[in-house]
């Protein structure tokens, strides 16, 4: 019997401790994965948390890279040996109508890595094989561990929304909004980076920002109005929603990513007149995390990291709980 | 020197009154069209109250069919004594991006007929030609002349928005929503229809509603939930917007084509799970009047009208303002 040794918060809020757990034996479809690297995701903390309902003991962990050590009969695409990533997304039915549309991540079977299973803060993991993702030999593990998630996040829905010449806003530059940057840069938009902090401009300028926006600055915000095709929000608190809808052209998109508490308190007015649009995206489909996993590889996008040991998981912890990692700190086994 | 005969709100809120105007020499791409009938829609209300601003005197009236009596030296496409339609857009700079992509309607110089211009509640219009539209044969005038406006407003979005697989929710059945109903049903889609009348049932189902929902009746509004592909909203009244877009399967689309007095409170939760959409339309370009007259007439998409005299529009504007039009009332020269 296989024991694998993680790290778990037995209740919501605990800190975390060392845990062991056997899993059941491996499936058909299945992987063993010795985990080399788990970035830490902001959804790592509502898991531990239990924000998003009780699951404990809790092992976090989603934006995993690792090496096959075994795999189940009917597994094809994936070798032993082999370096891959899993993500948010652990499985799905395979079967529904939006599964066999391949947009698995809507799938109401859906299953999440650390949510319904153990997930990545832990030296093993065993994965149904159809949601590991092999990683492009130029991707280094420790900046292509926050693209399973973070990356996939900004990823979709911009390869969904923009074209080439479409102007692009993206709110928060944090460990999804500095992929972002990049991202929409190397899609080759106009790109402008929203944050609160001014000390980020120079480097939202390296991620690829053309132009930097304190959102505290009442007239650079103003200058904005009616500048925009597209804006990615990658925070999830209120903001002023009247004044990011006015940036909007005509036609003009706001996607978020994640909820925010409370509503949104949006005038119908800039919605009808120029034909504007609200929407979200929620991780992507397994077509998008291949894709977005060769377009990283293809145009050198990096998550920028620190590096802790996994042993450090707390302290990492601690760090994004405080927003201090710049931008995504990755977990080294 | 031409004069025209029309009736005109001095001031707004004021009863109309029997008005004369001399319009501009005819330019070298208008019409004199002679108006035959004139559709009276709910925006030609808010033009009489001033509710958008004080175009005082004003001749309301943007639903228009009529007959070309002369023309301006360079229309090529709309000859001498043909039936022709003219809608709420009167003209646009038909040179900025938008334009030159064919979205004239969301031009900034865009002008509309009866706010910028004297309107339709008249015996004759000028009109720029490029912004009037031939009206195929099969459509009698009387059934026409919604079309101009009631119609394209809920033709765009669904000709945009819908397949014939979507299944499809109408709120509102009035002046536009008994056209979508039609328009829906025509596409191929499955329809619902939501009203607060439960007695617009039967006619709700002839004109192409598969389904009925009493919004009133909580049961019927919470069955609904998780089914619908498209929503598109024709009501200009705060809704239980939660209940709506419950009522979305994963990347359904809510549509308003009026604009709501207040903010809507959108949770972002029901946007990022299933990649749902909040958008608006208003009215449609000319590609799309002519897309919408050649599809009305093939499908015999038909306005359930009531016929007065033209010079009976004080009644006729009374029995819209108390919502009594079944379902669109058109004026008769």
């Amino acid at each position: 019997m296989m024991t694998i040794h993680a790290y778990a918060a037995l209740e919501p809020k605990d800190v975390l401790q060392p845990f062991t757990y056997e899993p059941e034996a491996l499936g058909e479809y299945d992987v063993q994965v010795e985990i080399t690297h788990c970035g830490v995701c902001h959804s790592d903390i509502h898991i531990i948390d239990g924000d998003w309902g009780h699951h404990h003991p809790a092992v976090a962990g989603h934006e995993i890279i690792g090496i096959v050590r075994d795999r189940g009969a009917r597994v094809n695409q994936i070798e032993v040996g082999q370096r891959v990533g899993i993500g948010w997304q652990s499985s799905s039915c395979l079967e529904c109508e939006w599964c066999t549309q391949g947009h698995e991540n809507v799938c109401e079977k859906s299953s999440a890595t650390c949510r319904d299973n153990f997930g990545g803060f832990a030296e093993t993991i065993y994965a149904d094989a159809r949601f590991v993702y092999a990683i492009p030999e130029a991707l280094d593990s420790v900046n292509a561990a926050p693209l399973l998630c973070a990356g996939i996040t900004v990823y979709a829905p911009l390869s969904r929304h923009v074209n080439a010449s479409s102007k692009v806003g993206v709110i928060g530059i944090g460990g999804l909004g500095h992929l972002a940057l990049q991202y929409a840069r190397a899609m080759g938009c106009e790109v402008t980076a929203f944050s609160t902090t001014p000390e980020k401009e120079a480097e939202a300028r390296e991620f690829g920002a053309d132009h930097f926006v304190n959102t505290r600055d009442e007239a650079q915000m103003k200058a904005m109005r009616n500048t925009l095709d597209y804006i990615l929000c990658t925070v999830n608190v209120q903001l002023d929603w009247r004044a990011y809808l006015r940036m909007l052209r005509p036609f003009g998109t706001f996607c978020m990513v994640g909820a925010v508490p409370g509503d949104l308190a949006i005038s119908s007015g800039h919605l009808v007149g120029g034909e504007r649009v609200v929407t979200g995206s929620s991780v992507g489909n397994r077509s998008s995390m291949r894709e977005m996993l060769e377009f990283s590889a293809r145009h050198n996008i990096i998550a920028q990291t620190e590096v802790m040991p996994m042993s450090e998981v707390n302290a990492a912890l601690n760090r994004v709980r405080n927003n201090e990692a710049r931008y995504r700190i990755v977990l080294e086994n």
